[in-house]
């Protein structure tokens, strides 16, 4: 008997065959690239010693891949945040502390706690395992994340432009391509604002020592030659007892089930037989994959800035910095309407203008002449499309959603799916991608009797290392109003105290009536 | 020297085959389906004698379709509208004449004045070739058609309702899903909201004798066995001095240039190698196909009708009705929402829900016991992946478009692109494709020197029996002022006459000093 993978997305088909084989099955990975590892991707060479251009960071509550990285002794090491961060806006930088710059003016503060706040409100309201399900599912959907943010900020110049930034940092789109239904879910399901944003106790808060795709490679070497290199599959024939599976290197595979493991959108390099059920098929040409160059520059400084400037090429960097403080670097983020302007430019003029916004952000002269630079156009692979992940324009979440799952997790015949898409906890990130390709794996051991359909979605224990703290709020960000309820409330009272004095002054006039 | 076309949306693959044959070339077409038509699809049976369940309306202005058909004898009918049309809403129904319902309540009527004119004056703006240069692209492009109605109606439970289902019938997608600058552009390019929507005059003004299909047959039936069906193309290599291009049936085509001619979210149905760049290997996962069910009902009447209730299955109707006054049809679609909700049923229940609502409309008994049903999702078609074209959600237009049209004109080494999506008349219609396929072939007679660059596009002659008559304003259609604008004069005139009306009082109590 075998089992198929297909073009694994980030760690999703090869978590799925390893779970597949220790269970006694015989699962076989077909891999479109020429390497493993999906979306993560470690480069290694003499300058860097190694450097993620794709997928790297991990964080609390990522248990499953932090699991995976345990077993093969992959240690991890935390993302400096020691010296300031440094918050760029109208041409000059700020240095701060924490998640999110801090803001001065008490009514951008307002602005920008009510930000927070109401995101994850909104969030609270939407199930994770079926966002068309909250209660303002149509309502929600029906708008762009963009229309949303002009509903909630009333300051446009400052927290709805960091807004904007917030969206292309998590999601690599803009605010106006989004669903604000799917954004809201996606926010939620990675555990809120502040855990998708923060570095330390967040999502950023850590990378792999020696690079994310070693976890890839690990899985891979324990499958062995299961693991094919090379092999795009193009045609998927469920007609006959076994499914047959043609790859564009001229193979056929025949398997008793499938797990097609990539992104939903990379379902339409394969050609079906029989069709996919008709949404499905329509499902699969409308969840784009999002625009990001990662860009890594060596130099001997280091540093994370928050970049707020329409002309520039980054938007957000991190420390690079290794572990031991060697290779002092910088990991910059080209997104969204970024990454579609400067894809056109060679990458010598790339990294012409990241040496001068990080020169001009950082006040120094020797930003201008990096020692190495590497960068990873992640829109120009066939077979990624793009990343980090997919994302769902307005509509298509609560009109195509319910098969059961944003990105159709519903088996078609003898078809699974998978891919970080199809997850429920960070859906998106490589944690998302261990969660689907195992839970995959599961629905196929179910559907040959061997474990019972309760033990398919299964939660996973915390990793000891990396403890989850809680977010504690501060009784001002509970309670602090929002614009909008501080002026009613000043309007209130305004209103109020005139209409009082006009009351006294009218009286006093002779034109009301003594009663 | 062979030339190829690959899975012919529409007639848009033969009629570049037809040209580039007609210059001495040696074309060869690999059609995906069974059958030549893509988005046309005649089905013959006893019962109907034949009837379109794909594109099948004609009208002035598309004089290139209209000449092919002139060509091979086919003729053309008028779409019968001698008897009322029915517009159904809030349950009652009201017969009317002309393009669209008429509305009597002067707010109303003056709202929905403007929106048409307000869609015309800002298509104006748009150019047909180059969208993303319009004075306010960016702004437009950001914005939903959802949120431009909620600018322009004033109305909401009449004509925003009833421009959802304009938006619905033209593109088959919902305001909310699609960018508000592409459906501008899209109304423009087909002459404007008048000529669009039109009957008579307009885009569904006739229908072909026969079937539309037949043009597509007589193509591929001179082209004799350069047309290759069910060859699915899976690959295409540009590496070599050739274009080597592989189907799924395993077959092997060499080429010197290649007329990819599928919808462009079908590229994403081949392997490319190179791989396509970046902006382009993005775009096509991008522009989703609408969503439709075409159905058509034989029984012993016939009619057109709007269909206002959210319930009701289909949202527009057409007569359709042979020629001779033989088979009474009446055509019916379910659009966008509609379709995807109903998508889940059977083809029984399907026809149950829209004989209830045919007979409510018509208020006859009748309606309840068909004569004959024939029905075509679109949705569920592998290669077609939707219809009756393809859309731009909010910001892809502005982001992707400029290489250099719509859907990616430019070509790719010696790879061209057609499909009526590439159109800039009467794109997403038999039109569009026409002008598509025919401006590709010249684009490769060009390549080759057999042609100056200035003859590639060419414009048509008109159809002297389908001549096209001017949309004759009247003054008041001119000149009746918007809801708003009415509005603001009533208020400024309210304003000043309370306002002097105060003025005297506040003078005769003497709280104004006397001068």
């Amino acid at each position: 008997i075998v089992f198929l993978s297909l073009c694994p997305s980030l760690s999703t088909g090869l978590s799925a065959a390893k779970l597949l084989k220790a269970s006694g099955l015989n699962p076989v990975v077909l891999e479109a690239r020429d390497r493993v590892g999906g979306r993560t991707f470690t480069v290694r060479n003499k300058e860097t010693k190694y450097v993620d251009l794709g997928g790297a960071y991990i964080g609390p509550t990522q248990n499953r891949i932090l699991r995976l990285a345990n077993e093969y002794g992959i240690k991890t090491y935390k993302v400096n945040e020691q010296e300031n961060l440094v918050h760029y806006v109208k041409g000059k930088s700020y240095p701060f502390k924490g998640s999110f710059p801090p803001m001065w003016n008490p009514f951008i503060l307002m602005d920008f706690n009510n930000l927070w706040r109401k995101m994850d409100e909104m969030g609270k309201e939407i199930p994770r395992e079926a966002p068309w399900r909250a209660p303002h599912a149509e309502e929600w959907d029906k708008m762009t994340m963009q229309q949303l943010l002009e509903k909630i900020c009333w300051t446009r110049y400052t927290v709805r432009r960091f807004a904007t930034l917030f969206v292309n940092v998590n999601v690599t789109s803009e605010p106006h391509e989004v669903s604000a239904l799917w954004f809201l879910w996606y926010v939620k399901q990675c555990g809120g604002t502040m855990r998708i944003f923060s570095t330390t106790n967040g999502g950023q808060e850590r990378k792999f020592v020696g690079g994310s795709s070693q976890i890839s490679e690990c899985m891979a070497r324990e499958l062995g030659n299961r693991v094919k290199l090379q092999s795009p599959v193009y045609r998927i024939d469920q007609t006959g007892d076994m499914v047959v599976v043609e790859t564009v290197d001229k193979q056929t595979y025949m398997a008793k089930y499938v797990i097609v493991a990539t992104p939903p959108g990379l379902n339409l390099k394969m050609h079906f037989n029989p069709e996919l059920p008709p949404l499905r098929n329509q499902l699969i040409h409308r969840v784009p994959m999002g625009s990001v160059i990662n860009c890594m520059l060596v130099k001997g400084y280091c540093g994370s800035m928050v970049i707020e400037e329409e002309g520039a090429p980054i938007s957000l960097t991190l420390d690079d910095t290794k572990p031991d403080g060697t290779v002092p670097a910088i990991m910059g983020f080209i997104l969204a309407r970024k990454c579609r302007k400067l894809s056109g430019l060679t990458k010598e003029e790339r990294l012409k203008r990241i040496c001068e916004i990080y020169s001009r952000v950082l006040g120094s002269e020797e930003a201008l002449h990096p020692v190495h630079y590497e960068e990873k156009n992640w829109c120009e692979e066939e077979y990624s499309g793009g990343c980090y992940t997919a994302y769902f324009p307005p509509g298509i979440l609560t009109q195509y959603g319910k098969h059961p799952f944003p990105c159709s997790l519903e088996p078609v015949g003898k078809l699974y799916f998978a891919g970080t898409e199809t997850a429920t906890e960070w859906s998106g990130y490589m944690e998302g991608a261990v969660q689907a390709g195992e839970r995959a794996a599961r629905e196929v051991m179910c559907a040959m009797g061997k474990i019972h359909q309760s033990q398919i979605w299964q939660s996973e224990p915390e990793c000891a290392e990396v403890p989850a703290l809680p977010f504690v709020t501060t009784f001002w960000e509970r309670n602090l109003p929002s614009v909008g309820g501080f002026l009613k409330f000043m309007g209130t009272t305004t209103f109020l105290s005139v209409a009082t004095a006009a009351g006294l002054v009218a009286y006093k006039k002779g034109l009301l009536p003594r009663s």
